[in-house]
């Protein structure tokens, strides 16, 4: 007597079950240290001791009537104004604690937005590879998931098949940078791009078009990469934050939704977004969490971690021959699979313990996603299967 | 460019807002001492000291990677696993942690189990008076939400209503006790008549009819009234909790859902449940609060406070002429109106500072409800104020 919309979703679950499983199984089988997993975009960074300080002065000095409490449905006041003001003198934006909304991580954001946005029937467009997980949010709402074929030069957005996608149905766009499973950053030049043809199609259907900017990944850029802040290119833009890879805290599902004064109808839309964030039932984020990332805006992600673990993964799997489009943002490489099927090649690697992600995962079979949020050690003792597995693929 | 859906949610928010705007503006005009504010069920006993020291010693004893990282989206396996084990010493029943899912509090918890269940046009009954919130809920999975109407005598579940409103299409109905916003306990011989009732219309329509109970004032009875535990009389059961009022979490956003072997196809119930609680965006309930709770699922709610007020109140209220139905459960009292127009009596309590919601609000009109989660100082210095607004009433 589950509802018809569950079922297919019980499906899907097995395999990535079977997936996680197998991780499990092997870990026991041969040590955990003899398993490279390579699968999970859980950071092994710890969360900086500031996090852990601000919530034992919290808790020591604020009521806690006050610490564990309702708050506005959008969070509290001064802790959207601290994010505010950081955003602004970060990025020359001019948000205030009003333009922000509290969420249960960018998970529960991106539903936020697209509860806000979307009837039954619209379109949502979504550039290959992306995160599977999108299609589900789109489907709570019943829009239409549309899909934009990668670039597989690049892996920057494909605009060319982008505006053949685009139609009077299009309610919203989701990009996602750095990007999730690439570890490409999407440039200033194409994102100017990406926003002339949305600004172009509006006008040509004669209604609002939002970008729904996801970025959990903003501050994972390397090689000084710059992540261009959207809403200065593009008006009907939300963006989409959590914390949970710039502060290590995936757990504790907190992030924010920022919906600028220059979206249509922004008063309307944001108080219809703190409307959403409460009837989905969450009804407020996280509020000792809240108060804590507050206290930690400027907390800063140790890049040197992740930058050391991309180094001398791009650098060996290119050295054994393995072709892959170099990361400059979040955690991830995506590596060109030796074989068409990438699930056989992603099967073979077991043998050697490493485990990865099937490009099909992400819409885009042919490569395979290697998250690099490992320890070093696992890095270290991985490269020399790598190069067996090379070798099997290579050579044959 | 709002969803249609969401519209109409924008004009209910004003009338909301405006009311708590008023509450403001009395406060900073009177003093807020000189404001009785019964319009909030934001408890304010402060969290048990436990909390406190539970998460100091989880920041100071764990791995943060573990404490602030994923887990299972059905929350921590301990965790889940000490919660059953209370319950089961305290009800008898037999859970497992795999019967349990962690939720960001009651109302993701109810999201959750309605969007396991309902398809469009499924019905959802629901007993009036109720929390308003559930029809959105409901609304998320366009779900048709049926009414039955109040037993205004004893304000117990109007079963002959509901046995006339249950219908083919009826796919769960929805029960909270104790009862926001009556302060009543349903019964024993009420759990047992209502699950005859089903038991019997599940047989003559060929499916499966569940029986959502919302339980966030489970630890709040008075007078020694037992709350029954619902899954003991109906396999069909999903129990929604939340921590926000046992121990004065409501920021938090952590609850649970019981789903019990005994329902119908259990384990792929839980497992789309499970799904249900990543897609909706949630992904998780937060992870540091689901490691404190399960360290205080022992810890109990400073009952007394409560049933001071409740008693002051009541006594007070009754000793004026006032009518209402004797409060056992949660903190909530129910007040007649003394006239028909509840809102006209809610406008004109406005002149002595006090606040209350019209019954209206819980689609019962005719009464007003007062939330007693405030100090006993309040209270006692509202007493005097309504027996000003009982003798404009009464006199009149």
């Amino acid at each position: 007597m589950i509802s018809e919309k569950m079922k297919p979703f019980l499906q899907n679950n097995s395999a990535i079950r079977a997936m996680f499983e197998e991780g499990k199984r092997m870990a026991a089988e041969y040590g955990a240290d003899k398993v490279y997993d390579f699968s999970l975009g859980n950071p092994n960074v710890p969360a900086p001791a500031k996090i852990r300080d601000a919530i034992v002065s919290i808790l020591d000095e604020e009521d806690p009537v006050f610490v564990h409490g309702y708050m506005s449905n959008a969070g509290f006041p001064h802790v959207r104004k601290a994010i505010a003001d950081n955003l602004n003198a970060r990025f020359g934006t001019h948000f205030t604690e009003n333009n922000l909304i509290m969420t249960v991580g960018a998970g529960s954001g991106l539903n936020v937005c697209l509860k806000t946005l979307v009837n039954p029937g619209d379109e949502v467009i979504v550039f290959a590879p992306y995160f599977l997980e999108y299609g589900a949010y789109i489907g709570n709402y019943d829009g239409v998931l549309v899909q934009v074929d990668p670039d597989t030069e690049t892996f920057q957005l494909n605009l060319a098949d982008f505006e053949r996608k685009l139609s009077p149905k299009t309610k919203a766009v989701i990009i996602n940078n750095p990007h999730n499973p690439t570890g490409v950053v999407f440039s200033e030049e194409t994102i100017k791009a990406l926003a002339a043809i949305l600004s172009k199609k509006q006008q040509e259907y004669g209604h609002a078009i939002y970008l729904l900017s996801d970025e959990p990944y903003r501050e994972l850029a390397f090689d000084g990469a710059q992540v261009p802040f959207v809403t200065k290119y593009y008006d009907n833009t939300m963006v989409v934050y959590s914390y949970s890879k710039s502060l290590s805290l995936p757990g504790e599902r907190i992030g924010y939704v920022v919906i600028p004064d220059e979206v249509e109808e922004s008063e309307d839309t944001i108080a219809a977004a703190t409307i959403a964030n409460r009837i989905s039932g969450c009804v407020n984020a996280p509020s000792l969490i809240q108060l804590a990332v507050a206290k930690c805006v400027d907390a800063e992600v140790d890049l040197d971690y992740y930058d050391r673990n991309r180094k001398a993964l791009y650098d060996g799997l290119t050295s054994f021959g393995f072709t892959c489009v170099r990361p400059e943002g979040a955690f991830y490489l995506w590596l060109k699979s030796p074989v068409p099927d990438e699930k056989a090649f992603v099967e073979a690697a077991k043998k050697y313990h490493i485990l990865m992600v099937p490009g099909s995962s992400f819409a885009c079979p042919g490569y395979v996603r290697l998250a690099y949020c490992v320890s070093y050690e696992t890095i270290r003792n991985a490269l020399p299967e790598f190069g067996k597995l090379a070798e099997e693929f290579f050579r044959a």
